[in-house]
């Protein structure tokens, strides 16, 4: 098969479970290193990053990706091993075939291929790995990369994360941002009591009732051209003792915001705690701000290139959507790059039976390749 | 010591904690059948009732209490062993001291004293004790008896329960009628998603949330000139798969009425299944009527019978109230009986170094046996 078939496949026969690399990064490595790659290996915790770069100076071009994958879930209900990788149908199952092993190693042998065409290219092409991408806290990954760059003066002028875009076909969408991420752990303190004796206890789901239904009913803002609107959710409520008879003591609530470059952290922050301060709770709340919005301006030298190059491969004109989750560009953006996602076809990720189209795994190595050739070829 | 003291420590030396009668009953059944008393011991289940009666026809006064006894809690807690009776500055402290051991050893000598006394008194004088107070379900006690009642055709007149009534000394508070409890399971259905596509999922929290703060505002009824206002709590709320960006699919809630006789069951639940119909929520709601509320009228002949034996006992006016959680009562009522409860003190039930107080406990016989000789003497 392909180099970038049987790449893929090698890396999927690695169960790498965040935070586990389980090798994978030493194989790509090894391989980068083969063509003249600088290789550094930043590990911080239990987890493994990879930073390899080829060329001397600016601009520098980043591809960023992650070697983890989440848990495969009860492995009978797999067809096959989730890390024994096949063939079915045109498709290359697997745990991480889409998400996003298959991206990591067309990335890989795009480059291989560049910098051998190209030994004396324009500035510096990069190639970023974390094994902390899919776990629940990400403190180890590129978060702590970016960091480093930060103290290190590292710039970054354009991030490619191939993270799966794809709708129906390759191609068929980009990320050109993302939206924030702003959680919120809260308190709301009552009196316990019994049921029977109303008057002596202070039940806090009765007290927290108004205040939820008004930041349930709020509208945060109106979004903007890039964005859609503010949304907040609770994602968690618990209050009870498990007891009938008893009036709780406390109720604890998780919210989200997934806020837009229409509004600020600081601002949705004071905002909520306006109205929970409105109905006179008793409360604590401990905030998160898990990552800040990022844009992709419209004229942006990467985006036009990746749009160029999608619809040059595939004769699309691609969506340039900032939907969907947060991604690993929240920490490469603040460092001032350009950040824009391609990868393949997500409708299986995080699934049993996740798979990638054997034609489009096949296909994406020149997608990534043909990125680096207009910007630094 | 003195009859009650003795027959309350031999109890408490029983660690009868629901649903184990622990020989408590057995006990108390010899005591009766010495003295004349036909005894019918009802198990269901693993709950043992004993039903002792003394006389012939009617009309019937029944006394009424539990030998059930909840946990201890921890306990290294207490100051002495809970099922160990001990005397410390005037109290016999041990689980179980006042509620209801001490009424119930009081009852018990009372009884004999009173037929010893009047052989021939007029009707009948009931003993029923329960093993099934304290649990949470209760259905193999009280609530099995007065079936089976229902089927024999007993017909109780008069009802005096041993419940610790007082508040801060004996008889200063008797319970001449309590409150209905009418709980509710409550299921509301969303569906699930993940809280970056808030577009593709139905949060049923927030779909909850305008309801229950219309739930908990709502004034359900003004109370009337026995009872406080129906009150209504939300026990239990919960939502939430644990995970911080899992928008969960369904949110369950407890409720509970605490309703007077200014309201009937079947509108409280239709005036709040109205509400959440009117919010358009896709919910479930399992109804448990766990018992109506029952009232002894201002001029019941029980009624005045227990006031003036606490007027003339302890030389003071007794709070005649409603307050407080169900008892027992509230499964004889029904039978057309008219309840009265009076015991003693009841600031250290159900807490660790439970306890009663010695001269009050001496006195408690006296009490009952008044309410014998008023009604059958
Ligand atoms: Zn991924
Ligand atoms: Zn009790």
């Amino acid at each position: 098969m392909s180099a970038v078939f049987d790449l893929t496949a090698e890396l999927i026969r690695r169960p790498s479970v965040t935070p586990d690399d389980a090798g994978c990064q030493a194989l790509l490595a090894e391989r980068l290193a083969r063509v003249g790659f600088t290789i550094e290996h930043l590990r911080y915790g239990e987890v493994d990053n990879l930073w390899a770069t080829h060329g001397e100076g600016g601009p520098l071009l980043v591809f960023l990706g992650h070697t983890d994958v989440v848990p495969t879930g009860p492995v009978s209900q797999w067809q096959s091993d989730p890390f024994e990788p096949v063939v079915r149908d045109g498709h290359l199952y697997g745990r991480g075939a889409a998400d996003m092993k298959g991206s990591v190693a067309a990335m890989t042998v795009a480059l291989e291929q560049f910098v051998t065409a190209h030994p004396d290219h324009r500035g510096r092409v990069g190639f970023l790995m974390t094994s902390d991408e899919e776990g629940p806290t990400n403190l180890d990954g590129v978060r702590r990369v970016a960091e480093h760059f930060r103290s290190t003066g590292e710039h970054i002028d354009w991030c490619v994360v191939g993270e799966p875009s794809s709708k129906a076909t390759l191609g068929d969408l980009i990320r050109v941002g993302r939206r924030g991420s702003l959680s919120g752990t809260l308190t709301v303190h009552g009196v316990q009591g019994h049921v029977a004796y109303p008057e002596k206890a202070k039940n806090p789901i009765h007290a927290f009732a108004p205040a939820l239904a008004e930041l349930a009913a709020e509208r945060w803002d109106e979004g903007n051209a890039d964005f859609p609107p503010t949304s907040f959710q609770v994602s968690n409520l618990n209050a009870g003792t498990g007891a009938s008879n008893v009036i709780p003591g406390t109720l604890t609530a998780l919210i989200n915001f997934r806020y837009s470059t229409a509004s600020r952290a600081e601002d949705l922050r004071a905002r909520a705690e306006a109205v929970l301060g409105k109905h006179g709770l008793d409360y604590r709340i401990d905030w998160n701000l898990s990552g800040e919005p990022f844009l992709s301006p419209a004229n942006g030298v990467l985006r036009g290139a990746v749009v160029d190059v999608c619809r040059e491969l595939c004769g699309i004109e691609p969506e340039q959507s900032t939907g969907g989750g947060t991604s690993d560009g929240r920490f490469i953006a603040p460092l001032g790059a350009e950040v824009v996602e391609l990868g393949p076809v997500n409708a299986t990720i995080h699934k049993v039976d996740e798979c990638v189209s054997v034609s489009d795994l096949e296909k994406l190595p020149s997608f990534y390749q043909a990125i680096c050739e207009r910007l630094l070829g």
